[in-house]
């Protein structure tokens, strides 16, 4: 037994059955874990479960590189699509931006608050603005060019960087590029954006112009998981704020901003505190938020 | 002079140009009319001014009947649009409704407890259910049969009715069926109806059943005018409440119920105590809500 | 084993200790049941233990009548607080008015639209207002007039009303008299009511009044259990409403009725739906809301 | 004539009386401006008028340095309390602050962004947590160590160095130090606090824990004017987040800040766009925002 003041958590989704809750707190209970807590689901429609559940490691009869193997027959034994995590690894995340840069910005002071456990090891661009900001906070800064004809060149680049710096979170901070396919799919489920209108309404490109032309009197931020369909992946997050005829379009821009700093940070934080499962078939996929 | 204890309103818009509001606050300073309130905004894209002034009548220089006449050369001077209402008038409005009957039961809440200053000569519906309700609230209730094939027919029917009850606002709380295009020119910016959803995001029908398909975070309500085009026409109030993933459709829809009653209630409030004015080419059209 | 369309819901208070997950699952899940629902939470600072567990009596392994007997040794060896509820017992519950009746018309609609799994066998007042309504659904009224020095008197034969009538939840839809400590020791954390103001601010008399005088942004209303302090009871729900200056006493009041009746009817759906636990000392109570 | 870009502003408030409204476009209209903007309001309880007039000196007829001249014969006619304002003229801002930064960071952002028509002369605390982020934005920090024995003092260091660098707006952004009534007067309705509490609950310090303890379900924060009497100043603005019974102490931090920030940037810039009236007594001042 160590002396370990982190948690284990454990994520798990599988088809609902009796007795997943229990064979789950059992192992736990009967290698000596304290269960700090628990939270499930059952999407009653579709038949699945979904749980995530956080114990203390303090007096835990298994070490942590063991865990996995104990817990494997458990798992086995209904078939569970399962990830085990520990609050005190901090994984790395790049931010990828472009000229806009209040949600940067937002989250860098959040990252020095300590609100969110993660490590920033790069800031990206395809313009060069964000550069002062990166370097008065000591991270790393690189502008990629695109031109759209080198889109496919320059991600090869990308994805070459982030992968020698170990980088397995992507936080498009209003990157104004569209990523290929292939990019997304390196990073299924691992890079979110935040895009500037409430989702479904006003898809694609100058959603606030969107909103005001239509004449809406809410306006609103989704955070969501990027996949092949543009603005189309799971949403995390979404929040609102009222609007007048009376708001041109830079108030609305100016409105916005402070929506999507607030709901990209949420979307974040969830996703590093193991808060988020996605669920479902690519094209209409879902997210389960144990907040 | 008259002692007048109501109110005349004055809605105005027009192509923005110097002195409009000089023109008018003179008009009624000069007569002797005690301003309450006025309002004004100018869309800056279009150069469009529009303007609700709000004045007791007590004491004031010319009689009801002349306001018109007098105000007349005012009102060519600037090309003005406008219209003149007087506070203790109640217009006439029609209820249309289908199965769901919580918008109906909350509007007839409202207008017995005084909310509303309209008379409801009528609930329509295709359906018997309302009947009950209608009664013990002392309206005439009157059912129309709606097959598919008779719509026209049935609606040239409902037209009659409207004409000879002298309608001039028709309210759709929950009515499933879809207008035609003859119907809707007839009660041109006079037909308020309640969408379920956040527009413009699930337009049409079963929005509850589309938005937690989408996995959304956030569904809403529109009040709109109705338009030819279905869902599409110009929005006068919305309002929005947070579900999870712990929320069923029909979790969606008891949430969404509570935001419906109070969305469409505030748009016929707002439409009756004329401030609500519609603007733009008919399929752009947006409004300008003087609250 | 029977064929029980129905839920055994368990609520669970305790010292937080190792296992009490696992102790509770296990049991469910050795006698055959299927857990559809687990909540469980800890107050670290007090190190209180709350659960709330749902599984399906279809096919479970223990007769309803025997759940207790068979529970009990498990809830010993962990001294549990616990209650065992099943989801088709309707409680009964009386709703208490004054001459304000849009909560009551609000909870009736409800009711009739099968939202609240209660019955509601009498609505008392001390004013005839609320009669006509109560008939109109057909619940007995009963009226109780007080005069200030008869309070003791007439709290007695209501008391006896409610006992013959076998009521166990109260609801106060804004009813405008304050309980005797008697009355309110009978129905602990059982008496419901709905205060228009978003409490602590605006105790007592007159919020929309005090609110209107000290110009807030944002006004409230507060559903909460009623104990022997003014206003100071566990909190279940709140929600709040943007005014403005231009908001008048009458103003607040229309806007707050609508939050009033809203957050009235999630509390008492809350309660009788078993999600609501209420802890810690009798005059700083709070709630663990289970939604 | 001149040609120039920016508007002029007009704040009234007197007693309410006919031709108030005529009489201030008349005085426009004839001068040859262009009224962009008006907004009114009555206080009917206490018979008050309020106005915000906003118009444009491109070919207005009288040089800045006249117009209040020529306007006074209007004013005194009305017995108007009324100021002149021009929206190119940037009032010098001081930021007063403590050790939590989250308003200052996000003041500055907004300055730099040009969100804030003002100038932040120089930023002052009573610790040296702000020195870096000031000078990162180039601006002056002033450190004043509070002892409890020294602080009239040092207010009237403070106050001199106001005065030395035209400070006009004194911004609270989470300074923990109370100003004694001699510096609060010196800037009567010019100094603002952000509480982080949705007032008047929870006035004074650890308003979190206060809710914490009450247990609460929604918590907010509170801009406002500093009067003499502890967080009882009229309120600019407020706004409200949702929490529950799993929001730690800490949790409500967090979300608070968020809620913080946004509350004090709009009451700051109402503020120096002129949008604020503050009128009645002392004790019971509320204000007017024609936003």
């Amino acid at each position: 037994m160590d002396r370990d003041s982190a948690h284990a958590i454990l994520l798990v989704s599988c088809v609902d059955r009796r007795g997943l809750i229990a064979a789950v707190t059992d192992f736990i209970y009967k290698n000596n874990g304290n269960i700090e807590d628990v939270d499930q689901h059952v999407d009653k429609d579709k038949g699945i479960f979904f749980m995530r559940i956080e114990w203390s490691l303090e007096g835990f009869g298994i070490p942590r590189k063991d865990i996995s193997a104990k817990f494997t027959p458990v798992a086995r034994a209904y078939a569970m699509d399962w990830h085990l995590y520990f609050t005190d690894y901090r994984p790395k995340a790049a931010v990828f931006v472009s000229k806009k840069l209040h949600c940067l910005y937002d989250l860098l002071y959040r990252y020095r608050m300590g609100q969110l456990m993660m490590e920033i090891p790069v800031i990206i661009s395809n313009h060069p603005d964000a550069e002062e900001l990166a370097r008065g906070f000591g991270i790393d800064f690189a502008k990629f060019d695109m031109t759209g004809e080198n889109r496919a060149d320059q991600e090869e680049r990308q994805l070459k960087m982030l992968g020698e710096k170990g980088v397995e979170l992507v936080i498009l901070a209003r990157y104004m590029q569209i990523l290929t396919g292939q990019f997304v799919n390196e990073f299924k489920n691992r890079i979110i954006n935040i895009h500037h209108s409430f989702l479904p309404a006003f898809v694609g490109s100058r959603p606030y112009e969107q909103a005001f032309l239509r004449g809406v009197k809410i306006i609103g931020a989704t955070s969501h998981y990027v996949t092949e369909e543009l603005d189309a992946g799971p949403i995390i997050e979404q929040d609102v704020v009222r609007v007048s005829h009376r708001d041109s379009i830079s108030d609305m821009q100016r409105k916005g901003e402070d929506l999507e700093k607030v709901v990209l940070a949420r979307a974040v934080r969830w996703h590093i505190e193991r808060k988020v499962l996605v669920y479902g078939p690519d094209m209409n996929a879902k997210t389960v938020i144990f907040d």
